[in-house]
């Protein structure tokens, strides 16, 4: 461990995700030697993260381009890439041929994965899905399982759930919600297939019509009750925690209850379709919006035909639609032909944003069972995180700060891995999930026999 | 008109669509002077439709191959081509260079309406979508259509509907239908995106999800009542019939009562998804299929899932479920990993087909309205058509008919026309529609003042 030679960091991107990773990066670097450069085509934004640190510098140029980039990383002992997640496998090319570790926080892709034996080759440790979700839903997971190996236990079920919501002090719409992160991806959620998953060695499909009409409820002490509606991939984390046998694996996303219900409204209406541009030839509101996903009427009102819609099972829900203003007749949109998730998500931003001062949190709760000596124990843990700010937000610090740790692992050399990985090891996951406890990001387990 | 200079025909592909356009040609032969060639991979099937005939000649081989077809395009003064929609235009190109005319039933593409010019320059008719849907229907609302315009009424309002289903002596089953026609295209019916029209001005948008439960109800008198659900597309017969304004226009497909109802449920539970194979590794049985839709229960049964599933107010269509046989635990499919769309057309298949002896059902209704001196007026125009049997069947009759009186037309020197075209003018479907009667292919019209 040579703490005392200087050693460089390169940060590819400075957008909302990287700030809780530069700062982490910035407060080590003195004691650790560290150079950290930050590049953006938007150095405004570096300049602004880096906050004049004597350790960082700004550089400006567009970190897609392998030709931009590369001096950059030949002169780094580490990449972190905060690029958007198609970029990192050219990312990873340069740093094998020129030899320098690679972070990412996304999901591994396939092309990633068969990177493996050429990143061994060139003697570097390729670590992806070292943020929050993927990351932390891992690194917190396989310790348990783990544990539950490590004394001859059989896990039998995990059930797996995260949500970026609105911390409960800012938490004052009737949706219960606010978008925290880039209310595109929230509109478009679920599409794309069926939702499969298996129960008790039983395999189940959930349609995307159907997807937030089935629920999971639960409770966090404290912070109130969550349901989670089913993740499209439950299945490959078999693979990935290494129980490729066990009967029941979920995953799924929390929201607040009443959200999902209210949500599947707007699915069968069909205004989250993004595969198509309206014909709306003047200006748009939302009641015209709305309206065009209702039978024609020659005298009923939009309210009636929307009542009518909901059903009397539904009527509860009427409110929540009512208080985002969707019976409004005012011009809301620029578009000249939106798609039905683009119009959709111009009238959410209006009434779901964070306003000033809010603050995001970040849940993240695992059920497990297991069998041991014949008989049957549950483990939950949960963790609740909430944002400091609306730049170091819950989701920044969930997704930076585990980045950032493992990047201090690496180059202090207490993590000498090389090839392609995942967060799933002890000698990985044990000192980043105990580090990140001093930043209030804890798992709470509890245990009991059933 | 030459009658009495032999003419060659030559039809490429002898499925079952083919049956009554070769039976046509043949009668018409003689007086005519016409060789029919008729190509398939299956020569068999052929020669079963030739039945021997004097006037027709049976060839093998692969016509969707153009060095093998060309030979024979270019011998022959007309191409009826009955290849899938896709293998058209490479016909067409076919058909320009040797300078022979060209007939199918089959939509117009992009692609094909280009050649317009060429096939002008060539002298040449490419004559498309003379079948029944498209075709009967374009020739049966354009003769009104041109009626209500030549007396100086404006169409304000165009509703139409086709469905091919069982005829009433055979429809002995509570979903009254039988597949009539390619199961596969019945249960992906609807896919693809939002089914979008125009009413009262106002566009509307009906997501897969709801399309059959948004209904058109209507009669037909002896033939008692049917339902419609919409086509994904009914703008573009804006343009189609020079209605470029019209204030409603939208198409449909025609179920008798109850269908769609139920079929929705089919829909909601998810198995008519085509895009993923489901993870069944045991033989599967419907029982297991419909289980893997629904949630897991411990204790209770399947039917009481999907009880539960229909919720109260869709009960009483239960029974129709429970006679397709969908809790049977008995092994129904040979597919190692079928998708749920495959896995629902076996199930489908086993109790929808028609039996022998079985007849088929082609039903459209046009609805009009327009306005003509400050006065609002109703047309209603039906056709219904009973088939002969499993091989000269109504789907067969009314696909092949109108391409043969056409083909009649083109060399007999009735239809002179030039060009990439639809049925849409008097001087063609004039005649064909009069011919049509004397098959009993016959629109009933009725107009009243509203």
């Amino acid at each position: 461990m040579q703490h005392n030679s200087s050693k460089n960091i390169l940060v590819l991107g400075a957008g909302l995700s990287s700030s809780s990773l530069i700062r982490y990066l910035l407060e080590q670097s003195s004691e650790h030697n560290w150079k950290i450069k930050v590049v953006d085509r938007d150095i405004a934004l570096v300049q602004q993260k880096l906050k004049g640190h004597e350790n960082g510098e700004a550089l400006e140029f567009n970190a897609i381009l392998s030709e931009e980039r590369k001096p950059e990383i030949d002169k780094a002992d580490l990449v972190i890439s905060m690029l958007p997640a198609r970029f990192h496998y050219e990312v990873a090319l340069d740093c094998i041929e020129l030899k320098t570790n690679l972070i990412t926080p996304s999901y591994i892709s396939a092309e990633m994965r068969s990177l493996d034996q050429k990143a061994k080759d060139a003697g570097i440790v390729i670590m992806n899905e070292i943020g929050v979700d993927p990351g932390l839903d891992h690194m917190s997971a396989m310790k348990i399982i783990h544990g539950v190996q490590n004394k001859g236990g059989e896990v039998t079920s995990f059930k797996s759930f995260c949500g970026g919501l609105v911390a409960p002090e800012s938490d004052n719409n009737p949706w219960n919600y606010k978008f925290t992160w880039n209310p595109r991806n929230v509109v478009l959620a679920g599409q794309g297939g069926a939702a499969s998953f298996i129960q008790n060695g039983e395999y189940k499909y959930i349609p995307y019509n159907r997807l937030f009409g089935r629920l999971h409820t639960m409770s966090v002490e404290g912070f109130g009750d969550f349901v989670g509606y089913a993740n499209r991939d439950s299945l490959s984390y078999r693979a990935t925690y290494g129980l490729d046998d066990i009967p029941t694996i979920f995953r799924g996303t929390l929201r607040r209850p009443g959200y999902c219900e209210a949500w599947n409204v707007f699915i069968e209406l069909g205004m989250t379709d993004d595969s198509y541009e309206m014909n709306i030839h003047k200006s748009i509101t939302p009641r015209s919006f709305l309206n065009a996903f209702l039978p024609y009427h020659p005298t009923k009102t939009v309210e009636e035909k929307f009542k009518e819609f909901l059903r009397e099972d539904r009527i509860h829900l009427y409110d929540r639609f009512e208080w985002l203003g969707i019976f409004k007749d005012e011009p809301l949109i620029e578009f000249e032909r939106p798609t039905p998730a683009q119009a959709l998500q111009q009238i959410l931003v209006h009434k779901l944003s964070l306003s000033d001062g809010d603050k995001d949190m970040l849940v993240m709760i695992h059920e497990f069972e297991y069998t041991l000596n014949g008989s049957k124990y549950q483990i939950t843990s949960h963790m609740v995180n909430i944002g400091e700010d609306q730049v170091y937000t819950s989701m920044s610090n969930t997704v930076g700060l585990p980045a950032g740790i493992c990047a201090k692992m690496i180059l202090t050399g207490k993590l000498q891995t090389t090839g392609v990985t995942l967060p799933v090891q002890p000698e990985v996951y044990n000192p980043i999930l105990e580090e990140l406890e001093s930043f209030d990001i804890r798992f709470i387990e509890s245990e009991v026999k059933a």
